[in-house]
């Protein structure tokens, strides 16, 4: 059982999971696409309702028609180059937190120039691993959501670490992208943006961890973690968080 | 059991699931980048051969070795308004059939419009859902198949509901996107494109029902739902057909 | 138990996976949209690394950073046309090997020509079905892997068959694009070309015969292909392997 600041965030997360079931929040997804299907897919199983176009003519009316925008530039398209800013402004401008998730900029020059951009748009969160955070200058008022065997969640002077989930994570593409995906779901219903992706990836963690145990291997792994997720109550998120 | 019109509609979807699993046709599939694996897999589940090219200069090859052709709107992108009038001029002037999925006309001006100039083209049947349908114009010619909780399918004076399926089909991306890939199959087996998409509800009520009592959430009703539509007989299609 | 040719090629497989399994060798796939969620989680479920931008721009940083490179033709697209040629540019220039995977250019006349002149850039294997092989040549250095009911590798001279598998294969979409991408893992350990690609089919076979044996239908098969390949063991290899 959690205590101390664990205590609080699971409080924070089952009562943020709880909104998202209720309200059925509106999440606008520009990602990749080996992670649309799970990410649209696990948006459900938690209870929001994804919309994934990357048409720069009709960013405007989906952001609008959303809480909350993610943008995920693994395999970099000219779609998505053109998307994301029309995407990120009107975000801004109608006061939608947004989520960045800069896939492999450890891999690609060009690519890391564009994130640094986008970073430069003040999104909520920055979610990325270790690999990815050395090559990006994160600005004050993003937090910074850093996932691997421990993720740690820091922003404006807080810092919280979740440990858990499964091994088995990292054989199924684009779980990373999903909990970027997730984030934006729990931004649309919690305004402390800390506080949001902290929760989106204690729910990661719970729910693989669940699902680790009882899959025979990465291919049941993912439809026993989005049954996690559909089905995880307060209770199992108290008893399986491990906050260290 | 089903009587009364019911009778006639299992016994019809019984007759055309049996003539895809002998004829095995092919469909084209113009889809989002999202439902593209379901429902090809779905086509394959149910004994029809997929292909989903969205290059305009492979349209007319590929639509004239193929028996049906789906076209959705699913995250439109520019591919795929270029083929589309192709594919659809190609499969008219072949007398194939063809079916328009508009998803998400509710949430883009800009779509509605491509859609309602697509429906000016003579679709067999138009399948979207209750949010989607009071923004278009249905043609006199085109059989409309209206999915929810209950499905409606309506055309040439003729009228059935559907009742049957899961809340879990809610929970997983794509699913309507499905229903109208199947139906593009019942199409290529079934002349009659009322009871073609009549059929093709049908199997998603029932194989959805089948999926929905075996699953422990929306990741595991996935392949169940698949299993389902490769498994289906005669005498599960009539002891599970639910038409009030 | 295999004997002759078959216990040699399950010996080979048996010290290729396992070096998969150790070195984690990052893998390139240029492949359709239907196939790239199995073509990755297969990779991964092997212990490879996929990645699969298609972006031109990124291609000589992505290929340079990767052990070898999968090229495939499914829903041949704009970006792929252009990115292809680059990719396999800088992968001959790197010394790094590359798969040639024709999807379906028995349906169209266009992506013939264009999967030809591929052919001339000295893939080390391709890797197609009896539907396609027809219609290509096959340069001499080049490695034939025909898959079908019966495996058949062949090259320099040599050949062997391979049985196995099941008939569920054909009804999961994009088996085919994923063994290709299991190619691209075992060339990535293995300088002879022709113990990779038999060695990538043998556990093709192999796996998809327990997962039939295990599975429901389609859609159960896929999960338990991936955790047939995750778990599986030399035992199991020598046990299952139909070298005929």
């Amino acid at each position: 059982m959690a205590t101390g600041p664990g205590a609080h965030l699971v409080d924070t997360a089952t009562a943020a999971l709880a909104r998202i079931r209720e309200l059925r929040p509106r999440v606008h997804c520009l990602t990749n696409f080996v992670a649309m299907k799970l990410s649209a897919n696990l948006l459900l199983a938690a209870g929001a309702v994804p919309s994934m176009t990357m048409d720069a003519r009709a960013m405007p009316d989906f952001v609008e028609s959303t809480e909350a925008l993610v943008v995920n530039l693994g395999m970099l398209d000219p779609w998505r180059r053109e998307a994301a800013p029309v995407a990120i402004a009107a975000a801004r401008q109608l006061g939608r937190p947004w989520v960045l998730d800069p896939v492999k900029v450890d891999r690609s020059s060009e690519r890391r120039g564009f994130a640094q951009d986008l970073l430069g748009q003040a999104p909520a969160v920055l979610r990325c691993n270790t690999a990815e955070r050395p090559l990006l200058t994160v600005p004050a008022g993003t937090v910074l959501a850093l996932t691997g065997e421990t993720d740690r969640i820091e922003g404006a002077g807080r810092l919280v670490r979740i440990d858990g989930g499964s091994p088995l994570m990292d054989r199924v593409t684009a779980m990373g992208c999903a909990a970027s995906a997730l984030t934006g779901a729990f931004l649309a219903v919690e305004a402390d943006a800390f506080a949001a992706a902290a929760s989106a990836m204690l729910v990661m963690k719970v729910a693989g961890s669940l699902a680790g145990q009882r899959a025979g291997g990465p291919g049941s792994f993912e439809p026993a973690f989005l049954d996690a997720v559909y089905t995880l109550d307060a209770r199992t998120l108290e008893c399986e968080a491990r906050l260290p």
